[in-house]
């Protein structure tokens, strides 16, 4: 195998640092620089998203597709064989590890799901010879329930129970690959499970066959023996007027209700937050104090439009408050940094895959250096140790401790003036950040 | 008690029917008219919002107060009592059975909480008695966690342990006050309760203390025997940047982790359900489905502007498909319909406060009768029957009924061909709803 | 030609009134009945949108094609020549007498410039053979500048010359066709002509070139003897991040700045005006009193979603108030109502064309005898005419006759109480508005 | 005049470098460091807005006034003139040069405008005095014609003439103020010029008489010789559900429109940009290559809230491109950065106007040096200069140049394949904005 057939101008991507003027290069990402002690790489567990990478078009709905692709040219299953030569190029020339993808990334559809299958056994089949070639690993794999036509209503929660079944079946078959490539974690993304309206859909029927077909998979998966991390990945809209797993609150409500919660933890995306109305770091936190935070979709979106841009994050304020908090949820192993992030329609040359994933690289190193260094430095901890205090003696001890109650709580403040002059200093603490971000070795 | 004082130009205001040129009428809102068996006025259950109503000044954020109010001129206590004549003199022309309050609205903050809740003491005497006269309820009463300078960090999640003890003890008061009066639910609404950044704050405390003030709420109406429901009113930001109770979903989950699902439902707030980007229908069915819609705040945001309005309820979409859910919950009580509603600041005049309650009445009267009508014709029912008929036989039972698996769902579709040719209707369910908005009787 | 082949379940859609329950039927749209002294079809002048209607896939950025179509199986110029055939099938049979479409979706593109005329040419002759027998006209055609991958920068604001003169050479084939086929408007919707990132673009060539394009038009279209109105289509945003013809307003400026403003009118769509974050009744005042209110693109959005979902018109109010902004327009002619309106991804049977096209046309109609009947009765017109009814005489009148100066001004009120008591009653209005809207017979 | 008495704990901001621990110095704005051949602050050009910090009170929709000030206790003109005492210390302390206010902010309001006035003239004599013996100049002032309930319907575009009078007589007063303060720009920010609900609205009306008061404005100062830049300030909504000067491109509109273009500039806001749907950049642009970008409201707005949060400005992407813009209009002069951004509520103690106002000028100092760097480098000219050669030669000067006709262009490009295969680079342009806003010395 000659990996070096479809991005030939490209040699291994290579830390330059900071002051590089080469766009083929890291100036930030130097995989083996101890942060914290542990190597970046490690930290930081970098994923290409197969399908942003390999399949992409470039249409959108106002456009045809318009990528150039070295692979261009061949169809059906030849095309995907060609793909996976030029991921596993693609991935080892730019230094990553892991990779994702969903079924239907990988291998074409046949007639039936039976021809399906084993479409997809040849291509897993290539695609384990290159992980044992490579060392890369599979952060996560997926089934696409959304691109074909049956799940135009849904998959999981589509009005018809055929569907239901053939959804459940794509399921099987993506949990055996999981076994089979050894796939740390195992994603749902529900895009079509929820509603377009309200007045032709049996809201509760459907959750209830969500949390029945997230049963299935969890029992199948102890059957086989797979070990990943189940994960759910929350995003508000698109394609659907309205989708189930909101975002990380909503799917703790669903994990709750249907019991769940023992078995699931997130996959957050970055542009999936900001959609649903939410920082990145907010979904971030929330998963994280609730023991959920599994692991992240890189990416960003654009604050000013209304649907998933899934740019490459090069925005640093936002990968260094989201390494912090990775950072104080221990990591994120077995997850990873999935970058769930597409070169824009008009970067339309294969090189600016490179530069897309460069870009976010460098992005996410430097964030996660600026996050260790606030760490290091207990910059917001202190802040938080000393604004909370009141509630580590007398009657904060009390109230978190459980001893205080409505009527000695009365007693305490009933002829107290009780007034809040304490300063929030969130200025300060702005222009801290901007000094960190900036002054970081 | 002369009752005529404050209102001189208004008598008691009647239904007139559709045709009625007089704008202090009701043109679709006949109390004593049955709908479905029961009078409208029991469907509806109106309450009168204390807070928009009596206490209103105009002031906005660019604004100085400008209303013109019958009883400007008092202050203090004098205030308090003019608020409370004009009150049940205001409910009673508009034949309004129920009205809500938070404690600042009724009465003056003296030097000290217990001189401030003597002066409740003497208001709330005298709203009993006007109460006893009037035959007006309490639907629900709450306790203003947001106004005062020390609640500018938030009040159970404020990082000061007094200002905690503050909260717990105004609540105590406050659960007082709705055992006194009967009321018949009793509300959180945590305006503070949230973060305005991350960086100074401690969720998880945050979180926790917020649960702890619900549990001592809990066990103190326990304690007293105060029967009402309590509920929860979500909102996702404004005035804090982010609020804990950000929707009804977020809200569940909350629930949920800290035991408290048995003992709240939640007052579902119109506008509250745009912000987070939501229709009020959503939130309502979500609520609904989950056994947890107890009472609503009747009011309507503008979807392009992006703090809340407030507006009084004119969009019969939204009171027809709101009536359509509380419909199908069995109806709201021991809850009502709220109207958490403000006149516009350019409608200064005392009248506006008539013409705004009439509207917003009139308008869910519509919407009762809409609804009503769809439900007895079985309009989106039979539609969702029939769309969901699969999963009432053969391989859709079994995956209800739990006796399916992903092994033999493949075995049921490995072969077959699945897809989605029956249309959800959309537009010919939309043009229904024309049809019966139009032409219910 | 047996015009009875695409859709032979339906026959030529009837007026049957509002209690009709047969879906395939107008309860509103009557159109030869009389209102406001002309039949409700002169009104309204409905067009089909040949784009949604003819060529929709169903596609969606998560989605794959899932529209089921009698003209399915055809390709090339065989399925472009169907789908003539299949579209005036449907709009006889619907009752629209026009019809609106870009070049790109009647004929397939050829591998020049060339061939693509040449396929123009066939298919167009076929539409003027259909015009002739139906008496359906064309109300608009445009170009299609941004399907293509060589648009991916823009078309008129490419950064590439031959991409400009590209697009100019369909501009000018265009005209040809809209001159060929009587086109009574001309529409310029410039997808892509905006940018993607500040970064990489040179804003005032891009405007620059894009006014030149229009110019060039102009002056073609006088060349050839083309008189139908020029139109400029406002959209914010998508597919670009930032679109230049932003809104109405934005538009103006554009034709002032470059001298184009006597040439070109406006066509507003709904869902546009909505993205641009302004009602669609907004967009249509503003450009009705600079007397640029050409056409309508007859949709509507969802006010929580954030792109163009180009839903079918259903929202009574907005048709209410749409049509009562065109009455004061003194109608739309030579302008129409064009539904740039598709049905939903779920709604993928071809019957489905029918209920979206009766949805709306039934909506409009309805808005149509609302606006009709509340300018009859004068009822905001006499609520405006009071209110600022002190502009006509003493000091208003010097004011709006240019007798004023802030000197005089200044002597008048300088010891004078000045106060704002007189309320705005948006209240009243607003219940006004439905009574009206569900009482006008 | 003693100047330490407001703010005893601070003395004069120095410049103490980026390494600096003490949050009352400047790290990176050190004011007569040269940057491209001018002191900083004079590229700067900082203003302090005396709203925000000279009368905030920390009221907001939902709390009462809560900020803690040195010059509290003191009321009518005692107050206004501990006021202007504290604000000459302020800016002396802090090395800001420009100040800006409404007429309201700096004298109490009598009970007729002749009262009003002689409070004026007593604080501007003042203030007056202190600007001789600080050398602090006068940005800008304006007038308030929103606070009042007078304004409740508006000021200019008010339905009662009176109103109308009464604003006129404001901005004559103001005016004058501006010639005997030296002010360099005069400023109207029309917050009620607007409309609340179309039903009630003479819009044609309300733009004209805009307009009029605008054109009595130039008049007036013509007539008193004053000769500042006027500038009109966008904003799309709140108070207003919309306000007339939208954005950049509404407001040449209504300039051209009404044939003022010549006599106004925009000052642009960041946190209205944004607001109505654009980057701060884009409205810069925008303003810039129309030759009117006069001066700049310099803060930020929270993306995911819809009001006008006017956060200090820290985000360095926004300031960076920000004074990218600035430089390349050749600076602002005779506009500045005004800080139009007030603390948080929970920020409120006296320190925190320093910390915020620190935070602000460090933030446009970085982004003035790396917007610097930017430029020197050529690395987005350079790129652009590239992306758009074509239009240098052959078929695009021809275009630019005026020679081109769609006839040419057809006959160019009739047989020739165009295509878009060169990239945008948007992923390599913005990680060069990440290394330049890092590296910059």
């Amino acid at each position: 195998m000659d990996v070096a057939t479809y991005f030939p101008e490209v040699t291994r991507i290579a830390y330059e640092g900071k002051r590089s003027d080469n766009p083929l290069s890291f100036k930030y990402y130097n995989p083996d620089e101890i942060v914290l002690g542990k190597p970046m790489k490690e930290h930081l567990r970098f994923s290409v998203a197969y399908w942003h990478t390999f399949t992409l078009s470039g249409a959108d709905p106002f456009g045809l597709p318009n990528m150039i692709r070295p692979w261009d040219g061949a169809t059906g299953m030849d095309l995907a064989k060609r793909r996976v030569e030029a991921a596993f190029e693609f991935m080892t020339k730019l230094g990553v590890e892991y990779f994702c993808f969903h079924d239907r990334d990988i291998a074409p559809e046949g007639d039936t799901l039976r021809e399906t299958n084993r479409n997809l056994d040849e291509i897993v089949a290539l695609i384990k010879e290159y992980m044992q070639s490579t060392g890369i690993k599979l952060l996560w794999n997926t089934q696409n329930l959304f691109s074909n036509p049956r799940f135009a209503h849904g998959a999981a929660t589509a009005p018809d129970a055929d569907v239901f079944a053939y959804a459940a079946a794509q399921v099987k078959k993506s949990l055996e690959i999981a076994k089979e490539l050894g796939a740390e974690n195992y994603v749902f993304w529900g895009g079509r499970e929820g509603y377009e309206t309200l007045l032709n859909t049996d809201l509760k029927l459907e959750l209830d066959n969500y949390a029945r077909l997230l049963q299935m998979a969890v029992d199948y998966a102890d059957e086989i023996g797979f070990t990943g991390q189940f994960l759910i990945e929350p995003k508000p809209k698109e394609p659907t007027k309205h989708q189930y797993d909101f975002d990380v609150q909503s799917g703790l409500a669903f994990l709750y209700h249907y019991g769940l919660k023992d078995r699931f933890k997130f996959n957050i995306e970055a542009n999936h937050a900001t959609l649903a109305g939410h920082t990145f770091q907010h979904e971030l936190r929330f998963a994280r104090i609730h023991g959920l935070l599994g692991s992240v979709d890189a990416n960003q979106g654009d604050p000013l439009l209304g649907w998933d841009t899934d740019e490459f994050p090069t925005n640093l304020y936002e990968t260094t408050l989201a390494m912090y908090e990775i950072l104080l949820n221990g990591g994120l192993a077995p997850g990873g940094l999935n970058f769930d992030a597409k070169v824009r329609r008009a970067s339309m040359t294969p090189i600016d895959l490179f530069y897309g994933h460069i870009a976010g690289m460098d992005s996410f190193a430097r964030g996660l250096k600026v996050a260790a260094k606030l760490l290091e430095d207990r910059v917001f901890e202190r802040e938080i140790e000393e604004r909370y205090e009141s509630y580590r003696t007398g009657i904060g001890k009390d109230i978190v401790e459980g001893r205080a109650t409505l009527k000695s709580l009365e007693s305490y403040v009933i002829d107290k003036r009780v007034t809040a002059t304490r300063s929030g200093r969130q200025e300060v603490l702005l222009a801290k950040l901007n000094q960190y971000l900036l002054e970081t070795e």
